[in-house]
């Protein structure tokens, strides 16, 4: 039952919301935390779901979307490759269990990421599997959007990775 | 899996103690949250578990145990009545998976009860189906106590309930 979970998170938002004024400060924040988060978690995820090394980003995506999703907040996100050069994804979520319990964003806090915690515990995450990534919400319900959008970009080009191992 | 929640909270704890130099502060404030949390997972627990209307305090004590504490934390409680009028209980836990990446309270933080939203929640939900308790922590393996121990205190008198029913 993930009720208490999405209802702490919001409590941590709220609480966030009320130690900074500007909202690009909480963002911040919540990246922070989460990649904090992502840092720890990645021993959890490898140990649990007993996945095998990912040989592409493609695949890496695929994961985070359909494994991870699925574990830590009980929904799977569809992927697309969103760069020829093969190293830019979008994970799309239709339900965003996070924001279950809020309604809409108050209109003063109009550039929030609520979810932002989540970006940085994919790039934490990620960093700890030697993947330096750029996380961040594309596009989000919570704004008016037709569905949560998160863009990951992989910082080595996939020809430097095959380069190194090589 | 649990994990998830976990960190994050240990994110929210770490950011009150960033915002509040006096434990008690932190503790006063995890239990206002976790009162607020409380108020709101109510609902959902009485959805989900669809109980029948406890008919004691004792029974009460029970469906937080083992139905709530199993149902949000994963983990059983056992419990113990502490007091001949019948209105006191214990909440005993051998595992408290809140505290699970937590290794010790830093020394200058000893008087910080970590996990004190859960009796802002307990006591935010008992609140709500006109239970008013008094919620705290008695033992804490934190602090080196042999085990975590939650106390309930119902503040009508069980005849006072039994009285207005009638």
């Amino acid at each position: 039952s993930r009720e208490l979970f999405v209802l702490t998170y919001g409590a941590l938002v709220a609480q966030l919301c009320k130690d900074y004024e500007k909202d690009e400060d909480v963002n911040i924040c919540l990246d922070r935390m989460g990649y904090g988060i992502g840092v720890r978690l990645i021993d959890d995820f490898l140990a649990r779901s007993a996945v095998k090394k990912c040989r592409s980003y493609s695949e890496t995506a695929d994961m985070i979307a359909q494994v991870a999703f699925k574990m830590y907040l009980g929904v799977t996100a569809s992927v697309r490759c969103t760069s020829a050069a093969g190293n830019e994804f979008s994970l799309i979520l239709d339900k965003n269990p996070l924001v279950d319990f809020v309604e809409e964003l108050p209109a003063e806090r109009a550039s929030l990421c609520y979810c932002n915690l989540l970006c940085g515990v994919i790039r934490g995450a990620l960093e700890m599997v030697h993947l330096p990534a750029e996380v961040t919400f594309l596009q989000d319900r919570l704004k008016g959007d037709a569905v949560t959008e998160i863009g990951i970009t992989f910082l080595r080009k996939a020809e430097d990775r095959k380069h190194k191992r090589n």
